[in-house]
């Protein structure tokens, strides 16, 4: 069963309305993966537990094990004793060795290549220093296929099947062109991404989707912390832009059109710094990457040069902080003292369990926690709503791999995107 | 199939995992509810048609439109061609005429009743004025009880099932305790409304569940809205405290502890003016009822008496407007431009398709509306994301109509919640 598109009752708490006309090839396809979730949610299991716990009929159980298996995506393991009279049956354990999703993430300076497993390890990886802002979307879009195409190539080597790509730009998505509608810090507008990546990768290649990097870093951090039972969950990015991934009972809210979590463009400036937006005032001015660097860095200071790479930098300003320097401290405390406005909105509108800072923020760990963690206590309404604030850990290219969990999440609609093996 | 509580995987857009263990009584009550939410949202249909759509077989089918049929949640109507050969089939609709959900709406000075069935009609509807905030929770339980005790032995009589009761109290709810656990405007901390009524209503009362104001203000709009295909819907309350109700693609966004859309708190009042939630500064203290009868009606006036109805006395400013009273007028237009700058954050934060405002916003429609949409479209950041506005037409009572509608959610849910006729 498929969720309705477009129901006309109300909400709801559970359970989703029925599609429309589902053929039966369609419904047996999403009983496939609901199998799979349910096995990734609950661990591996026996048929006949299955069959108690999901209302299928043994006899449909093992048609769709039996399919899930040539996939590669099922394997039965060690015998369990399930209470059962008679003999134990065989553990049916999720599997997904050969099955990968890649992420691409897309930044002003960089391209972040992550592939991974369906069994969740990460089997490729790698960054490539490219000057996003100046060279323009084409040649940008060549590099990136390059890169790609090798990705998928040395894949197919070790008989793995990528089942999707998304590619994330620091932008707005329009997911119904398959577009990126408008990436302010790169300059580009309209750019038809899904349809040009296609092209350059050729007809044999998997299908590429679209999805903005701060939904992206937050899909990848939900990833972790959803095993400790949070489910309301805020990613903030920390970069030249800051937008925000929302994540709401487990689900990615993207608001009606995409543009959901432009937290950078809040009016939290009183200075009115243009902003690349159009606007003036606009948050990601006085808390982004690089009004950071302009206060923490002195004119002619090295760390001012962009050809230097972003990550040495930083771990740079780190050292000047550890080692008392007035400047770079100086830097930190507006900085949080700026952050604290914003998430104080955020969380007032959303109530989040957890909100992670990622991006630049990660590596101020220790100077940015504890004075907004303070500024957040002082305004707390109840005992009942308090936040948790984290850094994250997953460092510049968390997007990448949100991009690759995103692609595998495919399989779980529908498992028949892996061919049989 | 119900949702997993506690999922360990990735949030999806589509689909959900499998719960843990489910009964087959629960599996058929499942089924009931999906297939009453197919006949809600896709109209009447044959058996064969049903069948099709939804995979389960002719004989469930069969039986499962018995068992709603036998509890007056669908009937069959007249013959239905569907394309097959041989005998038309009979349309089976969703009816519900019999089964009603409550809504109980517990505010600053009033009291106010609604009951649907679930063919959405209103079949109950009242208003009692109540001095919540002074008379302390015990007596105000009492007349609430004695207000639904009334209309329950009333549908009764017309031989209607109400299936539950849904109290909105104006503050954040511990769904877990079923409790209240803060009204800052009545002053009212951890009241344990749910057993509180229970109690007094006896044991065949319908169950007591408790949900926000804003909230269900916001599920009563998008119970329209939906029908013109809006999915994401922000609701907000125009009271002496303000607060947003929040639906993401058709679900409602509760925050990890029920404090979402706790908006009337963003610190947008640059003159630090106290609020009742302890903070300074906060939005409602400039853009609530209080705020704007402080600024529109002279001391003295007797439209500062709190005894006479609200209600009349915003008729009376919204003449006094018409007239080009300029006090009304400038007060208006003070309160346009302060709401806007919060509505601009929403509108970033959230994205939503629609912003609804509500309670005494909706007396002044042509004097908000168009100073509000000027505003919001200065700041578009992009063609694709406007938002539009516009005020409620549901009066000071939309959450008791939602919290009917919400009662009502509980038979999509498990239709055995409805007693066999």
């Amino acid at each position: 069963m498929t969720e309705d598109p477009t129901p006309s009752g109300l909400l709801l708490r559970q359970g989703n309305p029925l599609g429309g006309r589902v053929a039966q090839a369609e419904m047996r396809a999403s009983n496939m993966g609901l199998l799979l979730r349910h096995l990734r949610s609950q661990g591996g299991r026996s048929r006949a537990q299955l069959a108690s716990e999901t209302g299928l009929s043994k006899a449909t159980i093992s048609s769709l094990i039996a399919a899930l298996a040539e996939r590669g995506l099922v394997r039965e393991g060690e015998p369990v004793r399930d209470g059962a009279v008679g003999r134990p049956g065989l553990t049916v354990t999720l599997d997904g060795t050969y099955v990968a999703g890649v992420g691409l993430q897309i930044n002003v300076d960089y391209v972040a290549l992550t592939a991974v497993t369906l069994t969740g390890t990460v089997v490729r990886e790698s960054v490539l220093p490219v000057d996003v802002a100046h060279l323009g979307a084409d040649i940008v879009l060549d590099r990136v296929a390059t890169m790609l195409r090798r990705t998928l190539a040395s894949l197919r080597e070790s008989r793995t099947d990528v089942v999707g790509i998304t590619v994330s730009p620091p932008g707005v998505i329009d997911y119904a062109a398959g577009a990126l509608r408008f990436a302010p810090n790169l300059g580009w507008r309209n750019v038809p991404l899904t349809e040009a990546l296609s092209r350059r990768l050729g007809a044999d290649a998997p299908p590429v989707h679209l999805e903005n990097d701060a939904k992206l870093a937050a899909v990848a951090e939900y990833d972790r912390m959803a095993r400790d039972g949070i489910r309301d969950l805020l990613y903030l990015t920390g970069d030249v832009g800051v937008g925000a991934g929302i994540i709401a009972e487990g689900r990615l809210v993207r608001g009606w059109s995409g543009f959901s979590g432009e937290v950078g463009h809040l009016p939290l400036d009183p200075g009115l710094t243009p902003c690349n937006c159009g606007r003036r005032g606009c948050w990601e001015t006085v808390v982004g990457l690089a009004a950071f660097l302009r206060s923490a860095v002195p004119e002619g200071d090295s760390l001012r040069d962009p050809a230097r790479p972003i990550a040495d930098r930083l771990l740079t300003l780190r050292a000047r902080a550890d080692a008392g320097d007035e400047r770079t401290l100086a830097a930190l405390a507006a900085i949080a003292e700026r952050l604290a406005t914003g998430l104080g909105i955020l969380v007032d509108v959303l109530n989040p369990r957890m909100i992670v800072l990622g991006g630049y923020y990660g590596y101020f760990r220790e100077y940015l926690l504890p004075a907004l963690e303070a500024k957040l206590e002082a305004r707390l309404i109840d005992e009942g709503c308090r936040t948790l604030l984290a850094t994250s850990e997953l460092g510049l290219t968390a997007s990448a791999l949100g991009g690759a969990l995103l692609s595998l999440e495919h399989v779980f609609d529908d498992p028949t995107v892996v061919a049989g093996r």
